[in-house]
């Protein structure tokens, strides 16, 4: 006998992704599609096209999709890309860069990991002397927004450093991509993997990479795997338009109307605007709370922040999780080695309103508790 | 500047899936779930023990679902059951046979090939023979449904044989899992494949693998892929309930909908009845039409079921197809190698009704192309 799952209400998800998405894209899913006709094949390639022009990359990159998660599309990536030839540097400063050292490793495919810990962003200085070390590096491998901490990397400083010491870059873009600006023609980058379910806020099922073309020419037959072969995937698609394997038909058609309510929104600008709100919202309103955030300002990302758990002996994110669950909020947990954390996502659908209701569900979990922060600000939900 | 897709009014899939799914099932999707939370957990737990049972092999076997396609599962069970020391006999005739040997081949694990062309099926006796020439053989493979052919290869025979032969027997069930019964208590077999979007009408996005328990445990550390490891999807799914990366949420909960949806019509008997139902009506009206089957009766399946082109110089597949599209029913390419075909599925929410309106749509669109088949029988839709 199998136990039926209770089905309740829908709640706001403060997760890094899935995220909690418009009506208008979950009703994109109420269509059957015919995966080999042509009306999905002009689905696909709209699609793509879009999502490659969200970086300006469409002169240099192509966009290939992969069935399956985020994780999914990295190991493909850099299956096809990386071979066993070559070295790549790994630049891991949480679990998402420790994550492309596992299957870097898997793989069979060298590596070296510059390993910063749980939260120190990786500089462009470090990059320079890891790479002057070792001559026999061809590729860097860096995680845009950290997701496991919130950190939001240097991208730019290090992709300059890369593009002068003559290597090429493979950036997991997974939870900044469509929030955080990139523009291929500035940041030179060979790879940016990254999925819908997060700052694109479509629901998740594929993930995709923007590839540059002439690399992935060069890529026939390197993949260790033939469900993850990104050049195979890319050449049956510039063939036939279609999916090499069946693709996730309804998924894909709410990935569409996701980039279309991006585009209505300003784009990136509009988007990053928005979750900058969101983030300086909840930030100053959880200090007035009295939580500490773990990084600096200038490291915060407006997609996830990681807050330090108090102290308090009756703070335990078990029950701070189900009297926030209670108030139709799903929150985070840390994810660090070290430091007791959780953590709030301030992507997908939320709003201003929003944020100020997750501070007044704050504050009342903390009661419920039985928690007074030291340093909390009176009446510090009424801003 | 990208292109708009222009989205048309649903029509009926003839595939062999995605396939035309209920309403119900489609709007098991509304709802945004954090892949994290405990109701999700409950979601999958149901899930998956639902799957098992619908084979009967809950005290045995586990299920594993894996994001991504069918074939993704295939590549993950081969790649975690298989090691280098193994070697598979791989029964192939047609498309999915040839995948499981393009799978081993890209994983360089060791295989033979018993290749028995486009539709011939592989009987016991060619197993026999098979194992006695090569003694270090070590498991078996095969397609249930040779979805390229539709033919229904003898599962029971060949799992009789590898049995008492002391090897083990891996299955590809994909498009025969929900609609042809397979009872693991007396069909012996370390794992069997499957997805959700073909006879358990279901939505695309994962698939997942029936595997005797005692056999995955001893699987850690054998994959090839990280993302394709089903030893650490389980153990992870053990641990937390949760899947190891991103899970299609949407999808998952349209799963659960669709498994319901299933017990409700009498589980796999119901669904067997109303399929061969739809394929008896179908190949009849078709010949009645003038149209003949690649295949005898015998080895029909209640899935798909391939005709052969006609000669006519008339009949163009993308004519035919564009003719049945504009009637509202979407057929499907034939696979084979030799023989000009075209296939047409019997599966997901068809019932009798929409077969005889496919039969008319089949008769107005031959009189479109200015076909009249030599053994049409007149007044062959009125039967
Ligand atoms: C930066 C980053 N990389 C990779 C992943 C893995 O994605 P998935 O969970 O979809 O496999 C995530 C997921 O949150 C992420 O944030
Ligand atoms: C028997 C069989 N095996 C494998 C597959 C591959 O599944 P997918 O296209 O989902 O990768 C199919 C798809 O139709 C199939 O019918």
């Amino acid at each position: 006998m199998c136990d039926d799952p209770a089905i309740d209400k829908p709640a706001k998800l403060l997760t890094p992704g899935p995220i909690t998405t418009t009506a208008s894209v979950k009703k994109a899913m109420l269509k059957d599609w015919g995966s080999w006709d042509s009306d999905f094949s002009e689905l696909t390639a709209s699609l793509c096209c879009q999502l490659t022009d969200i970086a300006n990359a469409g002169s240099s990159h192509v966009c290939v999709p992969v069935q399956g998660s985020g994780t999914f599309a990295v190991e493909a990536t850099l299956g096809t890309l990386v071979g066993p030839e070559d070295k790549v540097l790994v630049l891991a400063n949480g679990a998402y860069g420790q994550r492309i050292a596992a299957i870097l490793s898997r793989l069979r495919r060298p590596f070296v990991l510059l390993d910063k810990g749980d939260y120190e962003p990786p500089r462009a200085e470090d990059v320079r002397a890891a790479l002057a070390a070792d001559p026999e590096i061809t590729q860097v491998a860096l995680v845009h927004c950290e997701t496991s901490s919130g950190i939001l990397n240097p991208l730019e400083e290090i992709a300059e450093l890369v593009e002068r010491e003559g290597r090429s870059l493979i950036i997991d873009a997974m939870s900044s991509f469509g929030a955080i600006p990139v523009d291929a023609q500035r940041i030179r980058f060979d790879a940016l993997i990254s999925s819908m379910n997060k700052c694109l806020e479509g629901v998740p099922g594929f993930a995709f990479a923007l590839i540059r073309e002439t690399v992935l020419q060069q890529a026939e037959g390197r993949a260790h795997s033939l469900s993850l072969d990104l050049y195979d995937q890319w050449r049956y698609l510039q063939r036939s338009g279609q999916w090499r394997y069946t693709p996730p038909t309804h998924v894909v058609a709410a990935a569409l109307q996701a980039v279309k309510e991006h585009a209505e929104e300003g784009g990136v600008e509009g988007r990053l605007a928005r979750y900058s709100r969101n983030r300086d919202l909840l930030v100053s309103g959880m200090r007035g709370l009295g939580f500490e955030t773990l990084l600096d300002d200038n490291w915060l990302s407006p997609v996830i922040i990681t807050f330090l758990s108090p102290a308090d002996e009756h703070f335990v994110f078990a029950r701070f999780y189900a009297a926030m669950k209670k108030r139709g909020f799903i929150i985070y947990p840390g994810k660090l080695t070290q430091a007791e954390t959780f953590r709030l996502g301030v992507i997908g659908q939320l709003y201003s309103e929003d944020i100020k209701e997750l501070l007044d569900a704050v504050s009342a979990a903390l009661d419920e508790m039985n928690i007074t922060l030291p340093n909390r600000v009176s009446n510090a939900t009424q801003a």
